[in-house]
């Protein structure tokens, strides 16, 4: 057993050596001026090294997904940079794509992360406060179409937009429940029109899921134009661009769409850049982040948010379709902790040895390694080692990948860095090199939306059917109305559970999902399907991570954890 | 006449050529580790670069005002920038301190600015779009304070704050009206508590007061845990430190709080950082700034919101007394066209030629003159050029100027840039040289609140004297009784007139100012005596300017004008 190393993150990434940023682009084959430093340690990429990138061959895309997973989450982010970090000490060229954090969770339970433990990325503080503000230029731009919008009603709204039918909310980086539901416009006919409006966090803006999707800043203004935020008195859809604010908000975005160069503690290269909500939105890093990445080097770790039902499914069917990326692995990340959740086990008790909870558990595995089989995705479970795991319960785990054949590694990326994911990185290998991977989304983009949701309902869920309530059934009709039909689908579904209801653990099969509401993103290019409610607005806890935040006497954060 | 060169302040800020930022800071004697990039032509200065010049003695320090401007502005910015670049050119090492650009007026109005013509401050694409960060860091730490107080309200208002007495509004950079008068907290219990609240543009927020006249990061956090956020049922003060939001807002603004380096169209280093409003705050750019150009350079050139009334008196009895600083000569700025409206024409009737209205002016000029006399600061008038001016219109200004004895130079740094400004560099040099700055704050801080106000209206707006409304009086007592009597006066009146009425232009004496109301900023350290009504979050006009912004083919900025 590898010692446990009781050290806060934020100790660790306080502590660790970071090269100057520049070294790390040198690394990658890039010079200075490429860059625009940030900083000494944050740098982002100049379009001019994409471009000039653009016909090298593409290095191998990872792609680190997870089991359902539990509250606690299962170290997924943690496990890709320390396969990043393992590959690098295999002499290969890795980088490691990441979201960016959203300050408003940071504020609230977090503390900050990226990463965790001795497989982070740095400099941890900046990226988890401003970083290189790609988060406020979106805030910025989202709530510049939201001011042109409510000043285009006040000064006589000659598009007739029904202000009962307004769906372009306010944004910002904060959890701040009592934003939710507000009222604007109020104190008389010189302040605005008055109606209800609501603010989202940062990260659920749809403009967001557009810096992360498209491909250049061309196709970024193209999406943004295509943003619909109300509709008329006749129900037609209102654009971005119809109210003139589709330029101001791509100006407002033009840095933030560069993708952002920092380093892991081990000094692996790592792009972090984007973060769209996992629910509503398709929960992983930019495209242009990838795209770059895949460039530079050979191998690319990145990760989607929640478990393989929701992340990889869209990260297939959404992220790679439109950015016509081709994955060459998966990484299952598993945890015994979650196992034995999935196994039965209550969530105060899981630190109490279950070898046969583990067991139990093992079905849900096995589910999510079929469906990466039918998407024709080579796999690796990582089975992420914690401090509670005992001997037997990871014996359980290892004994029954091996009896199932299915490609199984330890991971000790958290307490052993890069050196811990090193039986990972070689089963990563050894799959890409034995594997030719056989991508194949399982829907196509003429089927109609009712069809897309059963196929994902049925193939990656285990579901048996799919019912939709009314109000689902007129927004479809609706959007058919409007030619929206040939977008991909967005799930919104509790990431707890293979169903839709986040008390269902373990296994499910045969189920019903429920689909509430259909949503048409039609500037990120996606149909929400919303299966439950999603707060799109975090709030603070009772005792939030805030509180505990602040500078010492020589300005160093302290309060992150 | 000089030759007329009708390009656009973005063409021509386009077509500059910027040495790297890390040459300007060579040219201050600082090396790469000093800075902090962002980009090639953008740095923060680091606090140990402030501590190490701690020692060194102080450069001059020159305010540039002006007379109550017409709405247009009559070029302070384009001054201040013209003679840092006009003394540079007379081999003195000059720098720049100028307030940052609001992403507000950006997308409204004004397009974008930082100086004008020929003396602009540099890149001004990103000066006037996100720059470094410092306005989302202020937006993000204002509204870190503005949610955790929420959920204190939430999660059982342990502290009996009054709902209705909650003074600690949110904060967005843009102009929306329909923002000002909002309810939150509806949707049911699960979503805060109902309450009205309000949004004001972000160079209105206290933080922004707070972190321009901190002189450390310790400062910053004191004046921060001293901001007043509401009151409780008893009418006894809660502090943003009694709520625990001080340690996260001074963390979130740890960077915004280092100086940022940039560089002038003719390559003179300028520091332009923190913009507070020049009338609910005192207008000036960052103390912490100012006091490290001071130790950089031998001449340091600042100015100061709106006409020498208000701006001028709050530089001398807030900023300075605050930070120890002693200005050692002013720039009046005065213009033909502000003059002219003030000596009677209409505003559409100011490009024709009128001698005699020129004339009529002069004697607001010689107020102001006489008030710069009291404050014992040496004076020197800049007669700003516009192009619609006629030669026998700036002679009557220069002329009356020499007839009583006031120092006076014209100034053409809009068309001419540096060389423009050299005949106002000389005579100030000689003014700086061969007299000793004598500055006195015209009142106590010990003076009783109305009297300090007594003061500034007499001594310098001319009025005869000044009236209390009720409220205005029962919020006297109020900050008397809570000890707050001590701090400064900011006042908020008109800057199109003397008096407190917008509509009396020209020389005013004698008449009466009403104080309508009095705000403690306790964090800022200022109490606010407000005249009239300030707007602390503007609209967009019928046609903003964001309307007819973008991005070209090649990533470049359109529209910012």
């Amino acid at each position: 057993m590898t010692t446990i190393k009781p050290l806060s993150d934020l100790t660790i990434a306080q502590q660790a050596e970071m090269l100057p940023v520049k070294q790390i682009a040198e690394k990658l084959g890039l010079q200075e001026d490429d860059l625009d430093l940030y900083g000494k340690y944050k740098a982002k990429l100049s379009f001019d090294v994409i471009d000039r990138m653009a016909t090298r061959e593409d290095g191998k895309l990872i792609l680190v997904t997870a089991i359902n997973p539990t509250p606690a989450g299962e170290g997924k982010s943690t496990v890709t940079v320390g396969l990043g970090q393992a590959l690098n000490q295999l002499d290969k060229q890795a980088i490691v794509c990441l979201r960016e954090p959203s300050l408003g969770p940071t504020m609230g339970l977090k503390g900050g992360a990226a990463g965790g433990g001795f497989s982070q990325v740095l400099p941890m503080e900046d990226i988890n406060l401003h970083f290189t503000g790609d988060m406020h230029a979106i805030t910025s731009a989202h709530n510049t179409i939201s001011a042109i919008l409510d000043n285009h009603l006040h000064q006589g709204n000659d598009l007739g937009i029904d202000v009962r039918k307004i769906v372009w909310k306010r944004v910002l980086d904060l959890n701040d429940r009592a934003l939710r539901h507000v009222t604007i416009g109020l104190g008389g006919s010189a302040h605005g029109v008055p109606r209800e409006d609501g603010f989202d966090i940062t990260v659920a803006s749809e403009i967001m899921a557009i810096l992360c999707l498209a491909d250049s800043l061309t196709d970024l203004e193209a999406r943004i134009k295509r943003i619909v935020v109300a509709y008329d008195r006749d129900n037609e859809p209102i654009t971005a661009e119809q109210i003139g604010a589709a330029g101001a908000a791509t100006l407002l975005l033009k840095e933030a769409f560069k993708p952002n160069l920092v380093q892991t503690l081990e000094q692996t290269p790592a792009l972090v850049h984007g973060g769209p909500f996992a629910n509503i939105a398709h929960g992983c890093n930019s495209l242009i982040a990838t795209k770059t990445a895949l460039k530079l080097g050979e191998y690319v770790v990145t990760e989607a948010g929640f478990g393989a039902d929701l992340g990889a499914e869209k990260f297939c069917h959404i992220k790679s379709r439109i950015g016509k990326l081709n994955p060459d692995a998966v990484v299952l990340v598993a945890t015994v902790r979650a196992l034995k959740m999935h196994g039965g086990v209550a969530k105060d008790q899981l630190h109490v040895e279950n070898v046969g909870a583990v067991g139990n558990g093992l079905k849900l595995l096995a589910k999510h390694v079929e469906t990466m089989g039918k998407l024709g995705l080579p796999t690796v479970v990582a089975l992420n080692r914690f401090n509670s795991d005992t001997a037997e319960e990871l014996a359980a785990v290892l004994d029954w990948c091996e009896a199932n054949h299915i490609r199984v590694a330890l991971s000790e990326v958290w307490s052993n860095g890069g050196q811990g994911g090193r039986a990972l990185a070689e089963a990563v290998i050894d799959t890409i090199e034995s594997n030719e991977s056989a991508f194949t989304p399982l829907y196509a983009l003429t089927d109609s939306i009712e069809q897309k949701i059963l196929t994902i309902a049925r193939e990656v869920y285990g579901a048996a059917d799919v019912t939709f309530t009314a109000t689902a059934k007129k927004q479809m009709a609706q959007i058919e109305a409007n030619g929206w039909q040939h977008l991909p689908i967005c799930m919104a579904k509790t990431p707890f559970s293979l169903s839709d209801d986040p008390t269902k653990l373990g296994y499910q099969h045969g189920f019903t999902v429920t689909v509430r509401e259909l949503k048409p993103s039609v500037g990120a290019g996606f149909l929400v399907a919303l299966t439950g409610n999603v707060l799109t607005m975090p709030g603070l806890p009772k005792q939030p991570a805030a509180l505990n935040m602040g500078i010492d006497e020589t300005g160093k954060a302290i309060g992150l954890f």
